[in-house]
């Protein structure tokens, strides 16, 4: 019940990506989060902040650092991270260890929300919830389901995260 | 972490409705549940029931009873229940005091699903995280929000819910 | 390959309906023809005029007569009237017999645009294309099939226009 | 208000690519024709006939003496063909000089029918309408416009296609 205001980073990945269809690729052009959040009805206190537009393959030590620190320079206790899936867990595993007295969600998309089959509105809808809800530290949530930073990975010949034991 | 079973209850509502091309009018014919958790990715645990489809505001007293029947009765002990908007606050204010060692969660849609503007997704990504991790209670989930079932009324003209105080 | 432009008078029907969410029922608004010409990427030269935004159910005579004027007194000589199913065939019944050197199609949707599910784009396609193609005449343009205004009849039953004999 | 039967003709092209999102890559599966005539409740008489499913910067001069033998032996008279637009003149460059009595419309989309802002429904509309009332003939079909086969060509700054005078 509380409304603590919560922070969106947004980093790229394939949840905002778009289709260009003068040359038929696909490319980042600004972030949909606001849409979406208009599209849910949101009502929480949300910030949205682009860091980087980039596929997460691309994602540099130096991009995850300057994650890492608009992390912890962020005033907000509550922080979701919009994220390409595929490097998804390395991002978290450099926020997990650093972060102390903050609830971190990753989450992202294996579609892009402007295609009309994107599970992006359903991951960002369980992202809001468990920053909400779960205890400080870091998590990945996708598929309905959260995972702790370090006991996550992503099954790329399913397209589904799992838990790493 | 869990990966508790979740049971869905579906009552019907906005969610649920569809167009009647035929005589412009909306009706009910089944729910889009298992689209809907199909589209989200969603690899949680889960088993859908339907208990009726109907308007919330043609819910009775006894359809509120045979809710409450249910969620006492199903083995889970987290609970989704779809729920028309207009009177999910009465159905939740049933349920709240009876309701003990159980999570459930109330949510619903503004928009259709099968229209292109709804909050569905939105709300049912909300609705499975905030059951997931939320102590055992009686819960509304709305605009990104979880409500305790004692605190929470719609306000019809903004078409958002509140805080009651 | 002529680029003569074209009118599209705007008179409602279910094209052009909205699902009001604080009320649940559908309304008019404003039409969308603007959206579904540049969403179809269209390049004719079309002027769009809004005459009503009614069901074709609540249409007057009186309705028609105006729509009937507008049509005679339009500089275009190719017009398309996005309308109502209901009652298209009488609105093209006071017409046809009036119109004579313009090419006039009458079009209109089972579902609205703004609903996932919509014939409207494909059938708002048909009607400018055979608005361009056709001679003298008023038509109706619907289920991919073009009708003259004396040979068309609604079969409500199964939601489809057929040929009258 | 003939009812000649139409033979649909598939060659891939953007039209028909869906989104992989095991790879983020853009990919032929299947033809959506037969979805996207069952979306505008399409009461033509068609036939659809996969040729190839290829992007039409691929096509050989193999692939365009295929569909002109297509096009040749079919019984219909009135053909639609579905086709990448970046060589869509280079077809009907092909066809046109050699198809004598027959209504043959080639159309395309600038971005795939599955993604939620495609052209598709509103070209596939206009194509066959225009092959319902054109006189014999080859032409290209896009932007609500048809061109003769060898007047056409697609601006590719802008993604429209002009008159080539």
């Amino acid at each position: 019940m509380s409304l603590e205001p919560i922070r969106i980073l947004v980093t790229g990945g394939t949840f905002d990506k778009e289709y260009n269809e003068l040359t038929g690729e696909l490319f980042f052009q600004h972030t949909h989060a606001p849409d979406m959040l208009k599209l849910g009805r949101c009502e929480l206190e949300v910030e949205i902040e682009t860091l980087m537009m980039i596929d997460s393959l691309q994602m540099t030590a130096a991009n995850r650092e300057m994650i890492l620190e608009r992390c912890l320079a962020a005033p907000e206790r509550r922080i979701v991270i919009t994220h390409g899936t595929d490097t998804m867990e390395q991002t978290a595993g450099v926020l997990g260890p650093r972060v102390e007295d903050k609830t971190i969600v990753l989450t992202g998309a294996m579609v892009p929300y402007t295609f009309g089959s994107s599970d992006g509105m359903f991951n960002l809808g369980t992202a809001l919830a468990f920053v909400q809800t779960l205890p400080a530290g870091v998590y990945v949530a996708m598929n309905g389901r959260y995972f702790g930073w370090d006991s996550v990975k992503k099954n790329r010949e399913l397209g589904v995260f799992e838990s790493r034991d």
